[in-house]
């Protein structure tokens, strides 16, 4: 038996095809600007990324770039513009910033009607208390994942693996909307083992790769891997792949989660689109 | 084999006494100002439980009550002039509101930093993005009852039972800021007794007496009942009496978690008072 394999790109078709569906009903399509802070490659290979698929789906996009060296009050005051600006409906700074800059002040500073990453704490809080907000990609990515191969969440044990601000807590919080049981594993987690082997859907988003192997997983289960790392600049899933021989679905890595959090971006902008303009979501 | 019994009494006394010497260090008391909607007899003796606790901490409090059929915009102008006032620390709306009253509304026009119940979005969104804040008190009163009493919480696998906003949620938030491993059950929740079985501490946020009996629990595991009803007039938790033949530790009921959490009441407001008057905290 070998595990469905969940296909991202798939998922992110999708998803693309809801949003110029909702761009339509806009006179005026959603502005996302992204800003960067210095020449990380990384962050230029994201940002690049996001600006693709947001043309794609018929999105205004800017970047600005900012050097490496820029302070603290620069990328503040960089912030209030864009919020003020009301041509801009979303407001994406890429992390990581350098170690230099405080990166809760500056998430903060971002207006949360234009917080298309979904970090502000007035989100978050948002998340947590059942209201309509902007949430965080990856795991509002899984959720749609999920819904799209039609696989059931409510009343199934959901153990996720990692708490980040980013992924971990976030899809807890989506997890319990949708009336699943959680279990939150990390670091400090005593039989991570033991724990992985009741989940039903396994969410792993910690950066190890191969920390998840077929003797944690219980047959049948959902797998979906989070976790990104890259060993002989080949990119590395937590997941190792002879998993799928014992999980029903799997995602894979590269191909997977990954494509669905980057569309997931250009819904978010839209969404805050038609709220800021008090359309309908 | 008798589990100890985690005094609520004694712990709510240790807080009150590190509040009054908190409450040296500034030049004028804290003041909290309750506001109640109509005549409910549990929130008149919620009410002035906390209010009872108040003086004897040294904090100005005062009651406003608006009759039954106070419309939306009298409760939230009322809170509106609670905000602006400079004398005023804190502003606690005793729940539940009258049904025809938007809840959510009306807890989110609260100051944040004058929050002392923690159930604005702001502030949940502090407490899972892991900044500082005013936090809910029946949570923050189960941590504090067990650190009062040397129980570790680091690595410990906490299973709470109840998700809601007022205590099993943000109970899931404290305990991962503590590094316990955190699985949240609720109604929906399929094989109850097995998960619950698999804590080393226990959270029974439910309301439904007897929900834990002692087959349902781990040797030796910590039990915190928060769950609240009443039976022909008698008070009852969700844990069975008898759980203190398996337990190691048991919150009594009566007597237990609910008198932390009307002294949390008051830690709150004098946190508020020292955040907003930009002392120390």
């Amino acid at each position: 038996m070998s595990a469905y394999r969940l296909d991202g790109r798939e998922v992110a078709d999708a998803l693309l095809d809801e949003v110029m569906e909702a761009i339509r009903s806009l006179d005026l399509p959603p502005k996302l600007v992204f800003v960067r802070v210095g020449d990380d490659p990384a962050s230029i290979s994201y940002v690049r990324s996001k600006e693709r698929l947001a043309r794609r789906a018929g999105i205004f996009s800017e970047v600005v770039v900012l050097p490496a060296d820029a302070d603290q009050q620069e990328l503040l005051s960089l912030i209030a513009r864009l919020n003020e600006n009301d041509r801009v409906d979303g407001v994406l700074v890429q992390l990581p910033l350098p170690d230099r800059l405080d990166e809760t002040a500056i998430l903060n500073a971002i207006d949360p009607e234009k917080d298309v990453d979904g970090f502000h704490p007035v989100n978050v809080g948002r998340l947590w208390s059942g209201q309509v907000g902007l949430f965080p990609c990856t795991p509002t990515g899984l959720i749609t994942i999920l819904d799209h191969f039609g696989i059931e969440i409510e009343s199934k044990h959901v153990v996720i693996v990692g708490r980040s601000n980013l992924v971990g807590k976030p899809a807890a919080a989506l997890f319990l909307r949708r009336h699943a049981t959680v279990s939150i594993a990390h670091s400090r987690t005593k039989d991570l083992p033991a724990l992985v082997r009741q989940a039903d859907i396994l969410v792993s988003a910690v950066g190890k790769a191969g920390l998840i192997t077929p003797d944690m997983i219980k047959q049948g289960a959902v797998v979906l891997d989070v976790g990104f790392s890259r060993d002989d600049g080949k990119i590395k899933g937590d997941v190792r792949p002879d998993v799928a021989e014992v999980a029903s679905y799997l995602t894979p890595m590269p191909g997977g989660t990954g494509l669905v959090t980057v569309a997931m971006v250009i819904k978010n902008t839209v969404t805050a689109a038609l709220l800021r303009r008090g359309g309908n979501d």
